[in-house]
This record gives C-alpha cells, structure tokens and sequence, in this order.
C-alpha cells in the first residue's frame, strides 16, 4: 500500500496542541511506516519554534520526538523575517523554507493531502 | 460528468452551522445526483452529534435531513474517548473511524476535495 | 514545469490581510508565469468586496494590484444574496461564481491544491 501523505498546515500559535495530538493519533492508527507527515508553519505559527507564543516546551519536546519518528517540520523564512527571527537560532529538526505556501502548493502538487487542524 | 467529490472537516463546534448551508448550498447548485460529500468531525467537533455544545436539536434535524440525502457524517474515535462520549449513543446516521486524520488523508487520496469552513 | 495552482479560501473578513500577505510572497517565490491563483470568498469572507468590514480602502488596492498579476478573485452568488449585496456592485475585478463550495470542489478536481489561511 501506498504510503499516506499529509501535510499540516499551522498559522496561529494556539493550534499547535492540536496538531501535535492530531499526528500522535494518525501515526498511532496507520503505523509510522505508512505514513509520510509534514508540518509547515508560516504566520504567527513559527513563534512556538523559538518557545514563544503559547508553545511551551512540552510543545517543543513533543515536536522532538515526532521528528524523531520521521515527522518533517519547517518553517517559512518570510514569517521569520517578519518577526525577527534568526533561522540559524530553529531547533536542528525544523526545517526553513524560502516560503510557506509554495512548499504547501508543491506538496499538494505531489500528493499530499492538506489539513488545517 | 465525474461527482464532485468534497470532505468538509469540523473540529469546531461553532463551525457546523457554516458547514451544513455550505453543504445545503452546495447540493442545491450541483444536485445530489452530482456530489459525494463526506464530513468529518473531529477534536470539539463531535459534540454537536450529542446535542452539546453550540448545536442545538435544529442541528440535529438539519444532519438527519443531509444524510437522507446520501450525505455521511463521521465521528473520530479519539475524539469521542478524549471526550468521554459512548460511540453507541451516536444519531444512527453517524459513522464512527478510527481517527478523523487517517479518514481525511484517505479521502483525499482518493480523489476528494478538502474545505475547512 | 508545470504551473504550481493554488487556490485561498476566504470565509472570514480579517483573514484577508493574511491572505493578500500570503499570495504576494508566494508569487515573490515562484514567479508569476509559474503560479495560477484563485481567490473564493464566501461567508462574511465577501463582504471586504464592498469595503465593509475590516477590509479597508488599501485591501481593495492590494487586490486589485494581484488581479493586474493575474490573480482571480470570485464571490459566492449565495453569500451576496445572504448579505443582501448586488454582484453588479462588485469590483471588476471580482467574479460572482454560483456557490463557492462548487468553484472550490472544481478547482481541486482540477488539481488546485487547496489553502486556508
């Protein structure tokens, strides 16, 4: 069977739980094998990768090991720029991306499935 | 002419009255002949299905009404768990799965839309 | 390469800088002769067409430079008539589809990859 792929998109800071409890619970059903996740915040969502914003860091510890089971996260460098945020300061396992929506409009071209959580 | 085949994802309890005009909108301009509509609810979401929340019976009967029409309603398992609610009180037009993520990602991989009211 | 197709879901009014935000930098990154966007508002999403809500006289510009580039912007027929607007007031810019949900379903099925911001 083909994998599952899907991407998650995260714009505001108060999601996140959300969308961390949505992909624990998917990798649960289908198995970390079968599954092909990615997370791209752009906006306000990039804040909780700094610790900022709601995001505490359970939040950040729960995205570390999500990582570690093959969960993709990235960031986009204009929401970056617009907060002045330093891309050399990201957790190792974020990804920035030149910008968030091409990298959703190029996933969905590829495959995967869009949630909004 | 191929349905139009659509997924509408509610983890809102104030959002279903939104999707239900969507649906009811929708329906009246493609015909029901013509549509495959499929919502899914998850997170907060679910409660709608038991009268809680902002949804009142009129919510209720509007479902009912929808799923006469060949439209399916679906609840996430967890959802129900983290809410302590008995799948086996469900309105018998509402399908329990798994995880509302694995429906979504399954859905769209095989050919349906996904709207986020 | 193909064009990347995207198209922006807008059902609520303060949505929209972000939305405006978000195709100005997509563009930016991809080029406008690689993108194809299309703007559907419905809900309270169309009532910045007519300047009301929190949409000022700049979003109106914002969008009609976009619509210069090539960005379409429609307006679903049912939300103009909930909010008792006439479509032949619209900018002209902007085209009246006959439900939003039917352009949004159709454009996925055309391979448009979806975003909510």
């Amino acid at each position: 069977m083909d994998k599952l792929k899907v991407l998650f998109h995260v714009n505001e800071p108060a999601r996140w739980q959300r969308v961390l409890l949505n992909i624990i619970n998917f990798i649960k059903d289908v198995g970390s094998d079968n599954a092909e996740v990615e997370v791209v915040a752009n906006g306000d969502g990039v804040l909780a990768y700094y610790g900022q914003s709601s995001a505490t860091g359970e939040t950040l510890a729960q995205m570390q090991n999500l990582a570690q089971e093959g969960i993709k996260f990235t960031a986009c460098r204009n929401a970056l720029n617009m907060h002045n945020l330093d891309e050399h300061k990201l957790p190792p396992f974020v990804t920035p991306v030149s910008a968030g929506i091409t990298e959703i409009a190029r996933k969905q071209a590829q495959g995967f499935g869009y949630i909004k959580p």
